[in-house]
């Protein structure tokens, strides 16, 4: 890899841009010039990561054509709702068949395709794959020690990019199932929202330990029967990440969870600027699991509460209220 | 049954006693004549459980005649240490083959055994089990919601103290998986301990999330090497009270943990009386991983730390710099 094209400066894509720039040439892109010319020349994203500063050797553009001219490989950090319309624009520029790396955790609405899905749909030909784990930008760029996973199938590939991303607080490992990672990614940012829910109602660590069993139990059933594999939800990708989220106060989804649960309205607890992509993904992930025959609850009363005026009160108290029975029975049936 | 005898006054003892009072003749046996005064007469247990008032029904008594007399249910809240002298001194009053449940989560030191090997050692001839999960004593009082797990071979026994301890507000669940769902206890308290640490050092909730995550893979490969079910380590015994114990400043294992990565001493961490089942079970814990050649490397940090003077810092940098590599290789050689 000799020039890297990180699309997208929220906090996640700076902070890998960031990273990158330290090892190789890597070009951010923004879509935004007032935030190119403060990386430029303050060096800082403040909205997103506050008084941090990214290396001088990060390279920042507004032209998305010359962050990805000649770029060996592509790193896109858009949210999931402007990913086809990133990729339609940049089409014509983007080198042929270089590899393209995913930072986005949600599902398209109305298709409900992976982004993974998206990018081979809009840029076919390029190798792609998901850069995943239990990494909040903020302690990524601080470097706070934690592990992410690159997944993507092609071996040598996957080598190569566990190799440029490593750092000494960062492990990165490989994992060839894409899908698995590619939906542990998407559900826990929804059960997320569930879990910050109980929270913002006034319960506490047993409650939410209750919660994150059956999430666990839940985006497992949903990525086994997309085809996903039983162990990567066990792994960083999967129980990793989905901890972080889940007990973090500086996951948004989770904030969105604890704000709804405190009975704040939806539009007041997203604020002005963040996506909290769970919000946006919660209704694909029932749709798919209906689909499936894939029993969701958790998912399911987050749909309830963003999109149909539950209370998050009632939601939780029907979570809590199903009938008691063995740990061990199908747990196709969601039981816990 | 018609009268549970509860043995230890612990915050987790206290408390189960103070929720079956409301359904069942309990007695509740206190070692300290004072304790049984206080809960006698104000109805607290202060030490344990602050202000929060024990029912009226609730009986209490230092003489353990009386609380076993006649008892078709004993319930063992002593801490693991305690467990084989408390048992002995009780061998002749209690009735004979009736159920035991234990609520500790530690092995014993000298003989590595679980606790219900324990029991059945002093105590032959009872059907023993355990009452597990995300149970964090002080919320459970206060009726949060959550979720427990009776652990019985026998099914009719088991669904009959399902009954007994399931509240609108504690589902409980049955798993006929004994070995698995105490060895999960057993071993997150070690976990929350080497959690605690990586906290006290500073680190936040990425670090936390993948610490989780191998914590996680190394009690489901030791259990399962013990003869314990994968599953059980994905449900509330294992995920669950993993998870609550590693993010709770209520769990004492956490507390001593975030002392240690602060860097006080072990003694000054445990404090004057509370009892953290981790620091004393972490040597047994390695112990039985080598018998059976299973790599714990976090728990054998915990011994490091606790007990042969490794610094945290130097001992949460070593898990975090083994060589990258697969996500999905052979787990049993402790990857990630």
């Amino acid at each position: 890899v000799n020039k890297v094209a990180v699309i997208g400066a929220g906090s996640w894509g700076t902070t890998v841009a960031a990273l990158l720039s330290e090892r190789v040439e890597t070009w951010l892109w923004a879509r935004s010039p007032e935030v190119v010319d403060e990386i430029r020349h303050r060096r800082t994203n403040q909205a997103y990561l506050g008084e941090r500063r990214v290396p001088e050797a990060l390279c920042v553009t507004a032209d998305a054509g010359e962050a990805l001219e000649e770029a060996s490989l592509v790193v896109l950090g858009v949210p999931s709702h402007g990913m086809r319309s990133v990729l339609e624009g940049a089409a014509c520029v983007v080198v042929p068949s270089v590899p393209v790396l995913s930072l986005s955790k949600g599902l398209e609405e109305g298709t409900d395709a992976r982004m993974s899905e998206v990018i081979a749909d809009v840029w076919p030909g390029h190798p792609v794959g998901v850069l995943t784990g239990p990494n909040l930008a903020e302690e990524v760029f601080d470097r706070q020690p934690t592990a992410a996973v690159v997944a993507i199938e092609e071996e040598s590939l996957a080598r190569e990019l566990q190799d440029l991303f490593t750092t000494d607080r960062l492990r990165v490992y490989t994992n060839p199932d894409l899908v698995g990672c590619e939906i542990a990614g998407v559900v826990k940012n929804v059960m997320a929202i569930a879990c910050g829910m109980a929270v913002g109602l006034g319960y506490e660590d047993n409650t939410r330990g209750a919660l994150i069993t059956r999430a666990l139990a839940e985006l497992t059933r949903l990525g086994v029967a997309l085809g996903g594999e039983q162990r990567t939800f066990a792994g960083l990708a999967g129980i990793g990440d989905l901890v972080a989220t889940c007990t973090s106060g500086k996951s948004r989804n989770f904030r969105v969870g604890v704000a709804l649960g405190e009975g704040r309205p939806l539009a007041s607890a997203l604020g002005q600027r963040s996506v909290a992509e769970g919000v946006r993904s919660c209704r694909p992930v029932v749709d798919l699991a209906r689909r499936l025959s894939i029993d969701v609850p958790l998912a399911e009363q987050v749909v309830a509460v963003c999109h149909e005026g539950r209370s998050p009160a009632d939601s939780v108290a029907s979570l809590m209220a199903r009938a008691p029975r063995s740990e061990l029975d199908d747990r196709t049936h969601g039981e816990p």
